[in-house]
Formats: structure tokens, C-alpha cells, sequence
């Protein structure tokens, strides 16, 4: 018998979500049927998603149950195997969890190659958040040689990936993340034409100075205070692919007023806007092949870096979770959970 | 020497515009420069852009000047003509606005065939208005057969087009107007599948009622209440062109909290909603010939039927345009100026 460590959503969460919400426990995992395989967990992902899987406010998926363990995308060893083509040792892209062991069936894993890229990429800039970087911004956006292109959360897994393939498509790249440090590496690192600190107090006159040709494609990510003064800037004909609402996640009930609706909704119709929510999802069968040609050549000539923050240990990942939620994280947030 | 009588901007409306806010004059107009023609005004378009026309607040187009003749498509008969290809007697649609005569350059003027329709359907139905509902709905809605389209405004002239070209299509044509003669007539007249009156206490409910599928085109030219009972049974993947917002036109300031706008993020996210924005002239030069063909067609094949609420007497324009931004029109809001 193999003994999995897993954490559970304990409680659902009024706001930020706390440590109280979340449970450790140990389980038995069962014995593996024929086209299964036993994974012992490497890393596990951590991303925004998350926190509306905690709750059972309308969504685009179903919430985690209580005394369930949280979802996640994970990237395993495979320990044993009753799967044709996995083999003892194989590294496994998955979607165990947060928990050290599974017992999966092959037909959802994905096989990495270790030699493409560090595997922990497969939770990033070559994973889902790439692919919601990437699927949004060419599908959606559409950014033309010379627009200019705004994404927030830009030292994180999709901003970062957002601002240089607009780069690569010949765009202006416009970051806007929180602090110095992260606006630094955002020009020096990722290529960024200009990085603008969200916490200072001129926030978006800065932003305004930034973006003289205006804002052809916001790519959102984030909502808030961030989203208010992008919006006054977007150009006739602007694209706005909603791909999260991070500033939203934790707010309960209605907002305080004055109703900003209206003004938004008078903002399309002068500007003739573009506004589309997706879920990468609906872009996978029709340009997964193509997005891990790609993203794998980009990286390979240098057009596209990636920054990991790496926490180490299962027990950590309530910490860094909640971290994340707030901007204390740089770069894709991934949990080593054994080597 | 010939002289207008023309209505002019006197002041700026706050709120619902009044009477107060026009003044009629009389003017003489200038001899006929080479390529011009003198125009007598025959019917002209009252149409809700107007009403953004008549303030400064930012939009699409420059606002009227005051003291300036308000802006307006028109039918109009050449009286003299010093431009090739233009014969006194002929019949054309111009841009005099609200006026009885005019002097034009003949490049923006486009003869009109009366062996077609009657002239006044190139303000409406093979008008603008016409084409608002034609390039909104087939180039930004796409409706495919068995789907479900929504339009408020439904016996107006873009709402009546927009539900019998969806029925072409294929699709589900569900209105939505003010009062149940209007209703009857979107069933009898339009073709509807269904009608709601906006005013019932349930019009929510049955709104609900009417799209068992939900709704995957919302044709938004109202806004509003209509637009809150709308947005909750729009399908994943539903698309929302947006030419109008005829609710919030007189509106001063910001509105009353709660803030809906959070909410409203959400939804586009979670639906994967496509929200955009438009003005007609964007799609002219694609699409303009096809839609005069298809819609031609469509008249005179019965697939498509129109309906005109005609006022007789320039001075009574004032009058007929603030009852179409109350509702009280029933039909295409055109003034017969002359015979």
C-alpha cells in the first residue's frame, strides 16, 4: 500500500482564503487497475484559478468539494505502471493535485522530455499559463506589428509570456506589476518597452505617458484599479481578452457604488471595443500543437524567458497560495514537493 | 436666391432634451458651385445617435455645434444641378438634416431608385438603420441555425431587421418592446418566435421563459433593465454586438451604486462572453453592397417586413424625437418635410 499526503479544502473561504480552509491528512491510495499508473508528485502548480475552485460562486468549472483534495496541475514520476508506453521512471505532466502520490489514469497524462526544458516548465511557460498567454493574445488580441500591447501581473507566468510573444509579433510591450524590482526585471528580463509600478502614487499618469500611441490590446488579468485606468486609454478598435480577475476573486457580495457600468458599457460602444472572457481550453485542439512548436523555439532562440518561484515542501503551498493572491510571488509559483 | 427653414442647436440638453434646447430659422442658401446640387428635403431620419450629437460628453462623433443645423440622413429631391450624373427630379439619400432645403456636394449623395421601395425605406430598412442590424448581427452575432437571438427595441427599425434577418438565418428571434400592441405585432408582422413587453412586473420571468436554451446573440441597442435581465441567460460562448444604448442617453453624472461592474466582469469571464462594440460605418466598404442586395431580396420576397411611424411637418421633429428616446414611437421614426 502507498500512503499519499494530501491537503483538503476543509472550509470554504469569506474573502482571502486563510489557512483554516485547508486540512492535511494521509490516505491509502488504492491498487492500480489496468491502465493506470502510480505518481509520486515532483511539483505542483499554483494559479489564480484556484481560488474560485474554493468557492461556489457561479463559475466556469465546478468547485472542489468539501474534504476533497485541492486541484492542481502537477508534474510526477511515474513509481509503477499498468499503462502501455508508461514506464518506472517517466516524468509525467498530471492533474493529481496538492498531494505527494496518485493513483491516475495514463489517458490524461502528458509525457515530458526533459531535454526540451526543465519539466517544471510544463506548469508554466510551456503549460497552461503560456497557452492562456498565448491562445488569448493571437486569437483574441490579434496585437499588429507596432500596436501596443498592456498586460498586468507582467512578471508572472501569463503576463511574462504575453508581453514577448507581442514582442515577437512586433508590438510595443507595455508591463505593469508591482514594485521596482519587479518592473526592472520586467525591462531588463522580459524585454518589456516599459514597466509601470501599480503601488505609485501617479500610477496612471505614468501609464498614460507610457502608451502615446494609446492601448490596442489590453490583455486582463487582473481587474481593479489596474483595469480603471487602462480603460480611458484604449484606442477605436481595441481587443480585450478577460482571462482572470485576480482582484476580484476574494471580494464578497456587491460592490460599493457608484455603478460603474454604465460608463463601462458607453466605453464600447465609442470605442468600438472588443471585450472577450475565455478559458484556454477552448483554444487546446485547435492550436495546442502549434503553441509548443512555437513557445519551445522562442525559448530556445531567447525571444521568451520565464522566471519560476519556487516553494519548497507540500506543507508550504497554503502560504504560498495566499501569497500569490496578493502579488508577494515572482514569477510562476510552482511547489517542489520531492526531488 | 432659395431659403431653408432649418431647425438648429440652440442649447445643450442636461438630461432629457426639450424644446428649449432647438430653435427654427430661416437662412439663404449660397449658388450652386460646380459638382453641387440643390437639394428639397422630402423626408428626413430621426434616429437615437442624435441625442449623443446634442452633447459634449465623448463619443464616436463630433458633437452638433451650437447654433448649427442638427445633423440628419434625408431623402431629397434635386431641385437644380450643376454635378454630372444628377438631373432635376431625381431622388436621393443625403445628410441635410433638419431642414427643408439645402445646397450639397453631390459625392455624398446616392440616387435612389423609386421602382425599388418607397424612398423613405433608404432612411430604415435599406438605410442605415438596416444596416446596423445587418453588419452587427451577421458579422458580430453570427447566428447559427437553432440558435437563440435577443433584441430589444423590437418593432424599431435596427430591432425589427435584426429579429427577421436571425429568422433567415435560422435562428430563434425573441423580442422585446414596450407594450402588448407592440408585442403583438413583432408575432403577427416580424415573425418574432416570441415577444416580451419590457413593462410586465415579470418581465424577467418571462424572459426566462421565452429562451429555454438560453440566449447565444444579444443584440444590445437599449441597455439598461432590459440588459440586466438579459446578460443572466446568455450562454457560454454568446455574443453581445453592441450599437446602442438608448437607456443611459439622457443620463447626467455617474449612476447609483451598487457597483455592477465586478459582476459584470465576472460574467464575460466565466461565459466566455464576446462584448463588441460598434458603429455601422466600420463595415461599409465590406459590406454595404451585399447587404442592399440581400436585403432588397428580402423585401421582396416577404422574409422581411417594415414598418414606418411617420410624422408630417418639420416642426414637428422636435416632438416625434423626444418621444423615439421615450419609446413612444412605433416604427422607423421618419418626418415628411414635402411632398
Amino acid at each position: 500500500m502507498v500512503e499519499t499526503t494530501r491537503i483538503v479544502l476543509a472550509s470554504r473561504p469569506e474573502g482571502a482564503p486563510t489557512a483554516a480552509n485547508f486540512r492535511t491528512e494521509t490516505a491509502e491510495l488504492p491498487p492500480l487497475d489496468e491502465g493506470q499508473v502510480l505518481l509520486r508528485t515532483l511539483y505542483l502548480s499554483l494559479d489564480p484559478y484556484m481560488r474560485g475552485r474554493m468557492s461556489t460562486a457561479e463559475s466556469y468549472a465546478k468547485p472542489v468539494e468539501i474534504g476533497a483534495v485541492m486541484v492542481g496541475g502537477t508534474v510526477a514520476e511515474v513509481v509503477d505502471s499498468r499503462a502501455p508506453g508508461f514506464a518506472k521512471g517517466d516524468v509525467v505532466l498530471g492533474y493529481s493535485g496538492w498531494q505527494t502520490h496518485d493513483v491516475a489514469d495514463a489517458s490524461y497524462l502528458r509525457k515530458l522530455d526533459p531535454g526540451t526544458a526543465p519539466v517544471s516548465t510544463a506548469l508554466g511557460v510551456l503549460g497552461m499559463p503560456g497557452f492562456t498567454a498565448y491562445s488569448g493574445l493571437l486569437k483574441i488580441g490579434q496585437p499588429k506589428a507596432g500596436e501596443t500591447v498592456v498586460v498586468a501581473a507582467a512578471t508572472g507566468p501569463v503576463g511574462s509570456a504575453v508581453g514577448q510573444i507581442a514582442k515577437v509579433k512586433g508590438a510595443r510591450a507595455v508591463g505593469i506589476a508591482g514594485g521596482p524590482k519587479k518592473c526592472a526585471y520586467l525591462i531588463d528580463e522580459f524585454g518589456f518597452d516599459a514597466a509601470i509600478d501599480h503601488r505609485a502614487p501617479d500610477f496612471a499618469e505614468q501609464l498614460k505617458a507610457a502608451v502615446p500611441d494609446g492601448i490596442d490590446v489590453y490583455f486582463e488579468n487582473v481587474s481593479g484599479p489596474v483595469a480603471e485606468a487602462v480603460y480611458p486609454l484604449l484606442n477605436t478598435y481595441a481587443r480585450v481578452p478577460v482571462c482572470g480577475l485576480i482582484a476580484n476573486y476574494n471580494s464578497a457580495g456587491a460592490a460599493d457604488g457608484p455603478d460603474q457600468l454604465p460608463a463601462f458599457y458607453g466605453r464600447i460602444l465609442i470605442k468600438s471595443l472588443t471585450i472577450r472572457g475565455f478559458i484556454q481550453t477552448e483554444f487546446v485542439r485547435e492550436l495546442y500543437p502549434d503553441f509548443l512548436r512555437d513557445m519551445a523555439g522562442w525559448i530556445a532562440d531567447g525571444s521568451v524567458n520565464y522566471l519560476e518561484d519556487v516553494t519548497e515542501g507540500l506543507d508550504n503551498a497554503p502560504d504560498a497560495f495566499f501569497g500569490m493572491l496578493e502579488g508577494r510571488n515572482f514569477g510562476k509559483v510552482v511547489v517542489k514537493v520531492a526531488d
